[in-house]
């Protein structure tokens, strides 16, 4: 974590969804991040508890409150929308709470598809108080876009992506603790963010894939990963995933394997889950259908399987790895749970 | 092809690039539009040749000219940038002529990314001349794009998707002709656009893959088909496929497939092309490869195989169709040389 935030000291709004796969922006910004110094999350329903307790059984000292007032005695500059419902649309009460926000004189982030600009009540009243609104995602214009050009074939340094058998399933908590656990290693490591909470967390070299003109997603994917390796000299590359390759409507990640270039997949996947989120009767595709679709399709091998263990007690981890390694034959890890240690070893023996 | 155009009499800029690649918005206007009648296609290489019997062994009535002066004499309302160059962007020399076609009082339609509303001159005298330009490929807003709702789910007729090898392989032409064959045979059939071209060729339903944001394609797909079902009732959908799964780095067609939900795919394929196009050095995926992986990632199957003759004589056709046959076991037809009847037989056994 860096010493000083990019911007400042915040608040996370999550009302009714922390802890819910609608929180994963929140989830993210709670586990850690280098833009602000988040100091409470809104969701009354946790009120009084610790947000890493609630998450991951880790206490991280950033506590949960029950209203947006009861966080304004930790005087935050910026009140950054830590929901991320399906389709993208801010809830009322949401809306409401941006409104009292900007009336405390707070910076608005937000990452929904519903832009905050795009409310003129709350603009006007954000210009009257001279408070800053950034709609993180926000198409960027063409001029500023690129395309592909193959200089991804300079990049020499190991590739990594992360990619998940889900969407909301860990897969960019998984590529941050690979890319820190690197750097405690010693590795020179960059994280690749491809959304709007890795955004929010600071990534430094980033897109927003999403939000982005289709044409120009390969390009942008291209241009951040060249850039990390021609401005940071890096040991290792480490590219977020979207989505998933085989969801029933919004298939992602074969631009980041065909335009990244990842010289392995690292794949997540929770063995509780039997339906794609959000697509209630699509039962997930089996775990060595997906690892066999990436091969088909990309050529690319999956180096091990990462687990997200929810729906398990800690005790049923251990054998729920077990039971992936015997399903795939590849090394399984319980990154959130156990630590990294072990896969940034296996990563280090494939460092050239 | 319809009695009146959907908008009126146009000239086709194609100069250098006919017979190209980088042409296939011309050969896609030369070939038919239901949106303006052509009356001839800038190039001058083959000035005083027949569009048709240049593209296709078969004159068409639309003759090739050398320059604009020449076809004004035609009395053409709009000028087509029917260029299609690799990054989108509009040469020096088109933007002469754009700037001389709106000199001349035409109305300018372009399908680029390098969007001629950016460019203040051109528009000033656009605006002077009183003449429309209309940049087909410009983002629509989000508040007019669609989420994915599942609707796709009550579309219950035949859906086809012609999906290719490579990107300008001759997808789109492909899915006219059957379309076209279609309803020859007195089946109501319609295409869905997923491309400037077929806008530009007046396909009803349309969205425009490229320029979407990303997050939007799966349900502007759906919602193409969902409104061609359901204001058309058609006996058959017929879903215009784009790039190519494997391209080495504008995978394309996966959205099709998952938000479009076709029951067979038709796939494009050129025996003689040995590399993607526009990227030397990267050998197409063997046929059979790209066969499993489309059945590997989304479950369908393919139909059949439609081929492209580029590179072939008339007589080497029918031994090209019969090495696909023996490689994939699947019915192979030159559709553009030999008409669509026997494709149209098959696909008439798939009717419900």
């Amino acid at each position: 974590m860096s010493a000083s935030p990019l911007d400042g000291p915040a608040v996370v709004y999550c009302e009714g969804a922390f802890n819910t796969p609608n929180g994963k922006t929140a989830h993210g910004l709670a586990r850690f991040t280098y833009r602000y110094k988040v100091l409470a999350i809104i969701d009354s329903r946790y009120a009084g508890q610790d947000s890493g307790e609630v998450l991951d059984g880790k206490a991280n000292g950033i506590p949960l409150v029950a209203s947006l007032s009861e966080a304004l005695d930790l005087k935050p500059q910026y009140f950054v929308v830590g929901l991320a419902p399906d389709g993208g649309r801010l809830p009322d009460a949401g809306r409401r709470a941006v409104g009292e926000a900007i009336e405390a004189g707070l910076h608005i982030d937000s990452g929904l598809h519903d832009f905050i600009h795009k409310d003129e009540t709350l603009m006007a009243a954000a210009r009257e108080q001279g408070v800053q609104v950034r709609d993180i995602r926000m198409t960027p214009d063409r001029d500023k876009l690129h395309f592909f050009t193959g200089d991804i074939e300079e990049v020499d340094c190991l590739k990594l992506a992360v990619l998940g058998t889900d969407s909301a399933i860990g897969k960019r908590t998984t590529a941050w603790l690979i890319v820190q656990g690197l750097q405690q290693a010693g590795r020179k490591a960059q994280m690749i963010g491809t959304g709007q909470t890795g955004w929010m967390q600071g990534a430094k070299y980033s897109m927003i894939m999403d939000s982005c003109i289709n044409d120009f997603v390969s390009g942008e994917i291209e241009h951040a990963v060249v850039s990390a390796y021609r401005d940071e000299q890096p040991d290792v590359i480490v590219i977020e995933g979207q989505g998933s390759l085989m969801n029933p409507a919004y298939p992602g990640g074969f631009e980041i394997l065909a335009a990244g270039r990842p010289d392995y997949v690292i794949l997540q996947h929770a063995p509780t889950r039997v339906e794609y989120d959000g697509f209630p009767g699509y039962p997930l595709h089996p775990l060595p259908e997906q690892i066999e679709a990436i091969r088909v399709v990309s050529g690319r091998e999956v180096l091990a399987v990462t687990l997200n263990h929810e729906g398990l007690t800690k005790e049923e981890i251990p054998a729920a790895c077990a039971e992936v390694t015997r399903q795939t034959g590849l090394p399984c890890y319980d990154v959130l749970a156990h630590g990294a240690e072990e896969l940034i070893e296996l990563i280090g023996r494939k460092l050239r």
